[in-house]
């Protein structure tokens, strides 16, 4: 049993204070990890029942930490599950576990299966933190752009085909879905688009687990260093 | 009384939750500003009492959103207090008056007197939040290095000179000091350094001043479009 | 009366041969400045009456330093006002003084209030010149880019507003005017579209104004060092 | 046994000639893959025994493909166990399954665990194609430098410690290894240094087998298509 | 006679295997040659007869390299006659002659003439190769596009020129041909449009002239050292 | 005599007002020169004796573009003589001939040498518009730096010896000197350096020279157009 990796507690934590979202990326989550791998996800306490634009997001942000926090020493590793929202640098100095966020693990995938990235978006509200969540990964030069299509719902996948391939006639060769809840979105999109079609938290999870199991952890010489020791209340 | 410009009621954010910076931020706030404005500071109720690193920071900036959506309607300019800190964004999409990010003012300030900017901060834990908040503001090109102080008081103006004098030598040709509370550290090294010296505190509020007095506000065309109309309890 | 700030001396330097525009400026000037700012305009002696392009704007370069250099030690703060147009880094070599050029001071205000910033220019040989100033300021990333509607006069507004929609359906979400005598555009536009749109000369005169008041100058610690102290004839 | 993922058959490619190194590629990857998958290393026909700089890096490079190609349509995934090596694009366009360089999934573990990477190798000429492949992935701006320890040898790893320590004082956060044959190295420094130490080839090999277990492969879309079915013989 | 400069060997790699092609580039190189340079065309012995995107490219690189290093001491200068191919570090390390790579030449010389360079390609396939060397050489921000034309041949020029005036409009204002035998299309585009068409080996055989006749050769203090001087077999 | 290139004109225009220096230059220019090009040398009228800094830099670029009207349709191209100088532009569009900056025919000479160009140079007031000249050709990212040998004269080559070698050590592989009467300091550098040591005005006569050969000339199209038909007068 030793063969099947290490057993290991991944954290996911929601970005949204829905428990119904937070069910449901359980079930993504665990349906993709190993058997050794257990899943729990934090849902915050306060913010926005779903996530979208930069106020949300730091609102979000501090819930995400608040939550995470409850979690120190109980955890192998943590996926943060907002995509394009902040926080990641904050959690990466709070816990002392390997973070990772699915808008990073996202791209890097997308970055090893194609050149040009075009990321498929429900909000316009949404674009400006993915473009600067992409920014600051360092990444801006492989993201060919963010499409948007408007009110699409992860529920009705097809609304996102011609969406997809809008991105590709404009240069994209990989799509990656701008979302935590994209999973049945990809397997619609892989059935009718010839590319590569990438779902974040998924990726996010495996990421994680292969971190975990290679024993690599977030460095804590200088940006990431928690020196001073406390948790701050939000109350 | 026309001639002095519009009377114009500024809010000022402190990152902090102390309310005896606070008060100095209003006291030096006030000795730049026309006699037309009023200045108002508004302290976070919970987060640090002095921000330092990532995790301090993304609290702050919902910190500082929950205090700040209390002035929704009620002020004509924000300046956010925080050298470094994140939250600008989701500040431009709650409001609807003009917002600058002392970050922001302090390193454009430098970039009209300077070709290479080099920043002081007092903490090493401040470098990688300060680095980010200037990339994403696209001025990384302009900006030489931040170099550490470590321990340096504002208080103690002298101990700044040796790492100002640092910058100097490596190839900046201005400085710009990080922090909010550094007008002595100003005073101070302007006397015995030959170069410009900025206080990124009093620049962003002629800054600010100067863009209501232009009636210029935030954008709300796209990603600081405030339409949910929702601001989030964080309780 | 000392709260009105310091009595300054600012001197606008006209890029173009044209007294009549100079006087136009001196008008817009003073109208925003503080009372206790004096206005004086300056006007080449040689070069273009309307500078357009790369070879009219290296001539006015020269042109305008010869007329600033009469101006040493009798200013407080340098505006300069072509939109576009080269020579500020001579300003800065050759004056005491705080130096502001309108491409500059428009730049920075409109990456305050959005996060793309569209330039409306009158002629398609600006747009080189302009696209190298942003360059050169470092803030090309901020620049979604420059629209020329061709022909089209400050003198009717209106000529604007298909251009400022088309930067706007493109992807900007504000729009810097790319001239000096813009202001009765940007009345227009903001009557008309929902984006700030920013005025260059109105705010760099603020922008120096504000410079001058904090007692920041250029840095003379290595480009801008005026040591050979020799003002060049042009004669 | 569905449980621990698919059986899946990883194919990793050497650069050098040696079928030593192969063995010890091959005992390395199958000791951190999962128990249900296989692990089969392929040695190039010709080129370097010891690959190193960008003359031996090409011929290494066809060499790499030619191998390669004799396993078209039996392999599930493709490590290239290169460091800095050229040749990733070609294995993209040639093979139907996800293509992992242990440069890239070295690059990227490296990001998610610190914010400025430093790369360690064993020899000056490896430097100009270690900081060509990461500029061609995208990441140069999350490389902080490459540092050499001249002669170097993985059997002797206490050698690389002030190498490391060098990095970290320099400004890297994060410490990655420059080969494949690093495990051991890499062990040594975690003990002694106090930040994440990649290993690259064990990280790729995760990567690798993550993508195939998320059914995620190469875009055919455009510059990877292969459209004219005709492997090159190189006799 | 030593008035035209000096007598000179210069060295063209042909990128594809077929010696049609090579009498072709040896008749145009030489039409352009000094008097006094004599001309020799290598041949690969394996690899593509048209060369035509990555995995091409790469078996191309070594291909080049083989051929190349049977001419280590017999000649002054190397052209390396593939667009958007790899290799060229390579032979700047295997030989003691300048290498000019046509892409670079192209490039180059595109940039002296105009401000964005728009590139004229014949396969969707050569783009990303191209845009691969492009970035290479440091130049990508001069890059404004590539534009295919589909099956267009060189047989027939005037199938080239709308695609020229699409870039012309799309916003280049100079023209670079993508492949080596593009003499005829550059006569035809230059008669047609009004602007300069650059062809990349013509261009190439004059700037490896001027080196040569400037006694310039390859650097060879790091990466592009030979030290081991074992040209690799390839049997 | 056909068959040693096309008789051409070459105008060189020096940025500096002494004809002992231009004398100079034609001396060196003509030694490289084919013995069918003639060439002239033209001096400014005004200006500085010898150019050091933006101020002169601006100056010197209005005086070289009116001493150049003079030529308009006398000359086949033309080479500007002042390294890191202004004016490219402007001359690209007064001209109906190809035009090259000795800043960028030495920065592109030493990129096809080496990887990372160190330019050296002989006044600290020369760094800044060295490094604006090489950022507007976009080839900054080739640049490793630029080292100042104060004092040092051309006259005494012996002195720039130390400088190449602190350039070399730092990174840089390929050394360019920063001056167009550099000749006696490449061939001492060449032989006590082993590394190329690229002289401009050398480099970009023969540039120059290739592009009339091959009847490339300036864009026209859209910055560089010249249609208002208007010389300047500077009087």
């Amino acid at each position: 049993m030793a063969d099947d990796g290490p057993a290991m507690r991944l954290l996911l934590v929601n970005c949204n204070t829905s428990t119904t979202v937070s069910d449901r990326l359980q079930a993504v989550a665990t349906s993709v990890a190993a058997p050794t791998t257990s899943i729990t996800v934090a849902t915050p306490e306060f913010g926005a029942e779903r996530v979208v634009g930069f106020y949300d997001s730091f609102v979000s942000a501090a819930a995400s930490l608040q939550v995470m926090s409850r979690f120190r020493g109980q955890c192998d590793g943590v996926v943060m599950v907002g995509f394009g929202e902040h926080g990641r640098e904050g959690a990466r100095q709070l816990m002392d576990v390997p973070v990772v966020d699915i808008t990073e693990a996202g791209m890097m995938a997308a970055c090893l299966l194609g050149t040009d990235v075009g990321i498929l978006a429900t909000s316009e509200q949404a674009v400006g933190p993915i473009r600067e969540s992409v920014r600051a990964m360092g990444l801006s030069s492989r993201l060919h752009g963010v499409r948007v299509v408007p009110g699409a719902s992860p529920a009705e996948p097809e609304a996102f085909v011609g969406g997809a391939e809008a991105l590709l006639a404009e240069g994209a060769d990989v799509v990656l879905l701008a979302g935590a809840e994209m999973l049945a979105v990809q397997e619609a999109l892989t059935r009718q688009c010839c590319v590569p079609v990438v779902d974040p938290l998924t990726t996010a999870v495996k990421w994680c687990e292969s971190l975990v199991h290679l024993s690599l952890s977030t460095s804590k010489h200088r940006d990431y260093r928690w020196e001073h020791g406390k948790v701050l209340s939000l109350e």
